[in-house]
């Protein structure tokens, strides 16, 4: 459609009454699925598997409310006012030396960039990197939210299956090879929504098959902290670090609602991220950052997480043994060594949609997993998140999901 | 160049050496000239007419301490944890209020959104909107702010001359008649950079000119409670309300390191810039949100900003008191009824590139007009700013410039 044509059908639905005058990359964009499904699981008397919140009981709220009175006491005048682009360079260096130590990951603090959540690293990334039509490898099923803002920028996604080591590498390798591909996206950690953990031979494959092309690794690590089972397994990050972006959060280690997460990236396309940072929003938050690094120099996140790992370990314990002991033998799941959520194939005959509604009419709230495919795929699929109900509603939540499935199996 | 070309030359550059793996949007966004004038700046002794910071002195720190540990104590867990997309309800309530008492405006809290600062708009404004090769009207010379964002989208851009009373009206009728474009974006109040604020009249007329054209209007509104002289007038969003998306901030009025801003949009709009929002980051920092709005709850803002403008006006006296008695009649300025800026035209044979070089010589900082030009204009313009330094600081500062300039007039 030209410019003129455009112009005349804007006219004639003035003021604003269609989508017409929106730009190209707003309907390639996916509203979200899960904000509708979230608004109707607000009754606090659903049991909601649907969500991906963090336990709030393991929130610090006494920690992070006297970290706060004193940045207010000490420097409240500078942490209330503007700050640099690139973020608290206190804050940077702590992410740094946790690297070097949990990982042996040599990353500069000039190499991290604070940002709004990790969900804003995929922002700047797009921005920096993708041009319409460029091709993006994303696992199948891929993260929502990386789907959703990716798609601003129009790319062309190439879902490559998952399996229950990580990405299926001979599919990766034919994807790959023979293209021009500008971004592997992944989530090697407690993947999302699958839960997967890539072996450490997946990771070698993966790194081994894009070394050399022009391909730039996102890694994004939300979960990495959070394994229940087994130790920290080395990012692709190490076996490729100048093609690798590896990003962060503190939202499930700390708090979401401080909205702090890290984009660390190879010094040139730092410089890119960091004007499109300014060009943004100048910069993240300050008084958040000042918060969470006052608090961090206080408390002991080893132990923190710790009690987080122990926690989330028992409630994917009470929802993987809840589906054991009810689930019938044509369901499989995911066995999760960390992260936040079950994933769950359903049998032929019982479409995830129709177990969602006939669920929610029993209370129980699951998100189906057609949205975290880009080809449509899916549809016998579902995600449980655990981090957000007790053991006693989660064994109760899929005692009711058993039963609504079991009645599509008769 | 097409993929292949591309493909090829960055392959004989890999790992990652030059900056053709860049999107091409990248191209396009300018590298801030302020982000580097800003360092050369940090030291102390020097006297910065260059930044655009509020004076740190009027933000009320131990109110802020007060609301955010009555937010730890009374709902800690709440505010800390993942929130709505939009916005904390009360707070958009607030903002509703406002304009209703302030303005006579009537916005709904469902026509605003909560954002990462003022500039935040203005990149979902972008994302939503604007398809490379879009017409977009700017002011010349125009929010450098705004010029770097908007750039991202590849709009083309149309500056338009601003005069005393604003918008030079004959010149935006030419603009806009016989085109199709897409946004008109201004700051009638206290604009950035040049100071000045539109006329009534002026507003009337732009509003007029865009009448049932397909443009949109963007209406900065920073600046629009810092007036220290006469009153707060409308805005064209109350001429034009379906036709006009307004954005605005605490960051002059609360806090900059909070983050905090807002869009107020017509409905259709707002539901594409809340996806957009939920892409770029999910929500903005709910924990300061919350600190905000408890904060408005107990202080009474109009005496708070009654302070910042009495302050203000004290400041940009001072600054052009001393300009009066010091600099040659070949220099003229801006008169600010308001905001943070004064805008400075230097005579013939003073650029202002070597005018800045000079005065930093002698630690006084100020900022060429050049990059708030789209054109390559504005080379004998300088923005100085008021709100950052005592009165006493001012005088001795606009003295050591006033030097600076007679010995380029000799």
């Amino acid at each position: 459609m030209d410019k003129k044509t455009k112009n005349v059908r804007n006219m004639t639905h003035w003021p604003i009454k269609t989508p017409t005058v929106f730009a190209r990359r707003m309907l390639a964009t996916p509203k979200s699925f899960i904000r509708e499904i979230l608004k109707v699981t607000e009754n606090p008397e659903i049991i909601s598997f649907a969500g991906g919140l963090p336990n709030p009981g393991l929130i610090d709220v006494k920690g992070l409310a006297q970290a706060a009175a004193d940045v207010f006491a000490s420097d409240g005048r500078t942490a209330l006012q503007y700050s640099t682009i690139e973020g608290y360079l206190p804050l940077r260096r702590f992410i740094a030396d946790r690297y070097k130590k949990r990982l042996g990951l040599a990353i500069s603090p000039d190499e991290i960039l604070i940002t709004n959540g990790s969900q804003q690293c995929l922002d700047l990334i797009g921005k920096v990197l993708i041009d319409p039509g460029d091709r993006i490898i994303i696992e199948r099923p891929g993260y929502l939210g990386a789907i959703q803002v990716f798609s601003l920028y129009e790319p062309v996604f190439v879902p490559v299956n998952l399996n229950a080591g990580g990405m299926d590498t001979a599919a990766f390798e034919s994807a790959v090879s023979g293209y021009d591909t500008k971004l592997f996206y992944g989530i090697p950690n407690s993947q999302n929504p699958s839960g997967i953990t890539y072996s450490v031979a997946c990771r070698k494959i993966c790194a081994e098959i894009l070394k050399g092309t022009n391909t730039i690794i996102v890694e994004d690590d939300a979960y990495g902290e959070l394994h229940f089972s087994g130790k920290s397994l080395p990012p692709i990050k190490k076996y490729l670090p100048d093609q690798t972006i590896l990003t962060g959060s503190f939202s499930k280690i700390i708090a979401p609602g401080m909205r702090l997460g890290w984009v660390c990236a190879p010094r040139q396309i730092m410089d890119q991220l960091i004007i499109a940072k300014q060009a943004s929003d100048l910069h993240s938050n300050y008084l958040s950052q000042r918060i969470a690094s006052r608090y961090l120099e206080e408390a002991d996140l080893d132990v923190h997480i710790g009690k987080i790992r122990a926690a989330y370990h028992e409630q994917a314990h009470a929802m993987i043994d809840a589906m054991q002991d009810n689930l019938p033998a044509s369901v499989s799941w995911s066995q999760p060594e960390g992260g936040m959520f079950v994933w769950v194939t359903l049998p032929v005959g019982c479409p995830a949609v129709d177990v969602f509604t006939e669920a929610l009419k029993k209370q129980v709230a699951v998100l189906p997993g057609l949205p975290f495919y880009v080809d449509g795929g899916g549809t016998d699929t579902l995600r449980l998140n655990f981090s957000n109900a007790t053991p006693a509603r989660i064994t109760e939540g899929v005692e009711r999901l058993s039963k609504v499935i079991q009645s599509f199996n008769r």
